[in-house]
């Protein structure tokens, strides 16, 4: 092997080590699936280890020493490649750069600080206790802010901007700022005016249950493969927090079952759905490479939200899906009325919990959490002043106050497992949504019928075209440019809501 | 981390690697179960990969070279451990032994070569067609020769004996000669006695299906649960072929089920069984290093059979368990008499196929291959020659010769995937099965009433303290001495078919 190996070209050598990375972190992938969907209680201590070892064992492949001398050397040598593996070059050597950019003592600390505060989190929601999460939420946060402060002088960017990297590479604050300002000051009016006109529809007729489960995992199996989820290439499961795991040659999709109500699965099932289209519609050539994931997770969420929201709560989808629904559910009455049904999916409520916010109010959620994050993180505020800090803005953005900490600042987990930068990607995705959905009806013909009878191969061969199989190859403004003609910018999510809650 | 590891102890840092091994060696069993029960086709490529790479990582850990310095080093320091630890450190002296006498392309070589003969021997199965297997057999027995070559110079033993080793370390060929050459001269005749015995006995009534699946997997969740397994440490599932995987911590025991014929599913469950509670009853300080683990596959395959065949097809525990099986597939008549069912299960059958043969022909099936693999192995046999030999010792020993070759020298994967060595650990089992079960029912009072009414925490416990916590602490022949009084003996083996079949 070694002396094979030296007959590589750097590129080469790049790639079978890259290629190892890949099995391991596939190899992880599945095992958090399975601790998510599978494995009986007693077994979670062992996986742990199992997960540390291989994290340990990933991330020892990605900082040997000899890695940064080979992206040296085929960076100098770069002529030789075609444009696929200089963008895999690039997308190495920032892999690496993040990699190496902490000393690995402080990446170890930091994970068994956040898996500490985890715990600790879990018990002080259920409590509604914020106060004994303090200490170990400022150590995650303090902890955080370290690796921001070096991975910002190793890339020299700020140190928000170097963790916002880690989620969206190559986006900036800069550029978050100036969308969530545009947003900020047009929602807030807008919501009013909704909340307003919604007032004037007929009352909200719930279908009455029991929805039977074997009927609810027909239906969500049905819509999945009418999209063009790929069953040879992954499954439909069930775990508490619905998610999408696995790796783009298997897909493990998850979805929860309510028996009284099935809007709840079949839009969690086809939100991961989206998810899932994204993953198996990555570069089929590339699948061991960085160039062959996901571009990040705006675009991972735009597609998504682009089956979730844009899609299958518009009238057209439901126009076709309405009668499978009804027959399936052997549903009658005024309560299976295309209208009733739509009024339900779009109706939109100010409330304390993002998981559960409509589109108009979820971005809300994030730019306040967004605010929040980039003040814990420069110091500007103390955890201590975040229940506080958090009440207010709820009051300012969304006009309700959370009754308890549980039902506000301690209802995410993403800041006690230290993930700083993830929050805003949520929105990022809602407007790249808009955005791609709108270039979709311009450019597939005949879309808005297709949809209307169920024929999702139009629309999904143009995201497979224009997103999936692009791959990591471009930056995600690339991508969108290439795409829709733009940039990510909020004309387009403006103009949906504009149409879908306040149509003239 | 480096400079910790260098204020420990040399055992203590064998300790820690070791531990590492055992995750990643965890991690690929839970991948294997995956593979054979939940993954989808289309994953399989990518799975081979996270196996290959994670079986290369391991073995690296494995033969790393400052591990032989640290044995070196813990071993001339051995008077400060403890007897585990000192059980231990030659387990992993053993374990690296195995690794490093080997060269790494010889492995490498040996792995794709088995690979290939798989797929070649699946077809050629299908198909009957031996001739099409040979170049491949031939490669992966040369291949295998070379391995045990290098292991016989390295530890000093035959060739046959050093693969014999992998899977129970410690046996030599000489004692399995003598064990088989006195089952070889006493079973043929017993055999021929059975047969003419059961001549005069009713005829079998099969009871009548279809038997619904869902019951099916109750009635042996059933037993499992009152057998004493672990719900909270592991899973029952499906696959093509039963099979009990995963860690002592999270067993994953899976089955098939018949529709028509119910016994299948559950002998099956129950064989199963009996290996899952070896894993689980493995000591629980010794999770994550080579002391640790099951002793070897003799020890193994003693305790499935041990509940599949010493326990589970006896009178005793059949009247606590048919009641249960009438009433939860409504059985009635003659088929569900206690006699009919357990003259059902044990039945005796000449037949062609080693896994569906009845205890007494099974190990005839053993001895065949037995001979025939010491035969491959040291050339006296050329591949070419299998059918023929394969089908005289088959008349010699059963009395029948395969119509088919699938039915004869192509019925198990073994061979073609390199598993010389493996066979008469079967039969081990069945002889200490049987030494075992006496000596229980020896030790534990009143087990004959305790299993008459499925009461086994008696058996079970007994059987944890004596053979599932020894862990490798001891060899199989200690353990059975402890245990039994005996070394592995074929006396009481003997003495339960003479009993079972030729009762007086």
């Amino acid at each position: 092997m070694a002396i094979s190996e030296r007959a590589m070209s750097a590129y080469d050598q790049l790639e079978l080590k890259f290629s190892r990375q890949s099995a391991l972190s596939g190899a992880m992938a599945m095992l958090h699936w399975d601790s998510a969907v599978i494995m009986p209680d007693g077994g979670s201590g062992a996986r742990a280890n199992q997960l540390a070892t291989l994290g340990v064992l990933a991330h020892d492949l990605l900082t040997d020493p000899g890695i940064g001398d080979l992206l040296d050397e085929a960076e100098a040598d770069r002529g030789g490649l075609n444009d696929w593996q200089q963008a895999n070059l690039r997308e190495m050597r920032n892999g690496w750069r993040h990699a190496t950019a902490v000393d690995a003592d402080l990446v170890e600390a930091h994970s068994h600080a956040t898996s500490a505060c985890e715990m600790r989190w879990r018990a002080a929601r259920e409590e509604n206790d914020f106060a004994s999460l303090i200490p170990s939420l400022e150590e995650v946060v303090d902890l955080t802010r370290q690796i921001a402060v070096a991975k910002s002088e190793a890339f020299q960017v700020s140190p928000y901007d170097a963790l916002l990297d880690q989620y969206e590479p190559g986006c900036v604050s800069a550029t978050i700022d100036t969308l969530f300002n545009d947003l900020g000051a047009f929602l807030p009016d807008f919501l009013q005016h909704v909340l307003e006109r919604q007032k004037s529809q007929p009352d909200l007729i719930l279908p009455a249950g029991p929805f039977a489960i074997e009927t609810q995992k027909q239906v969500g199996h049905d819509f999945m493969e009418a999209l063009g989820f790929n069953f040879d290439h992954g499954r439909l499961d069930i775990s508490h927090h619905p998610f999408t795991g696995g790796i783009p040659d298997d897909v493990r999709l998850t979805t929860r079952y309510v028996t009284e109500d099935f809007t709840q699965s079949l839009m969690g099932t086809l939100h991961e759905t989206g998810h899932a289209l994204y993953e198996q519609g990555l570069p089929a050539a590339w699948r061991s490479q960085p160039v062959g994931l996901a571009r990040g997770m705006a675009l991972h969420e735009s597609q998504s939200l682009l089956v979730e929201m844009q899609l299958s709560r518009g009238e057209d989808f439901l126009s076709y899906a309405l009668p499978k629904m009804k027959s399936a559910y052997q549903g009658s009455g005024a309560a299976w009325d295309l209208q009733n049904l739509q009024q339900l999916y779009l109706n939109v409520k100010p409330d304390m919990i993002r998981v559960d916010a409509d589109e108009v109010t979820y971005p809300l959620h994030v730019i306040l959490r967004y605010r929040l994050e980039k003040a814990l993180l420069s110091g500007d505020l103390a955890i201590a002043e975040l229940p506080g800090a958090w009440n207010e803005q709820m009051q300012t953005l969304l006009g309700v106050t959370p009754p308890t900490d549980s039902m506000g600042c301690l209802q995410d987990i993403h800041w006690p497992s230290g993930a700083i930068g993830y929050f805003p990607t949520y929105t990022m995705g809602a407007l790249a949504a808009a955005q791609i959905f709108q270039a979709a009806f311009d450019n597939v013909e005949n879309l808005q019928a297709q949809i209307r009878v169920g024929r999702f191969d139009g629309l999904v061969t143009w995201l497979r075209q224009n997103i999936h199989e692009v791959g990591s190859s471009k930056s995600t403004n690339e991508i969108l440019q290439a795409a829709t003609g733009y940039a990510l910018h909020t004309d387009a999510f403006k103009a949906h809501l504009n149409a879908r809650y306040l149509p003239s």
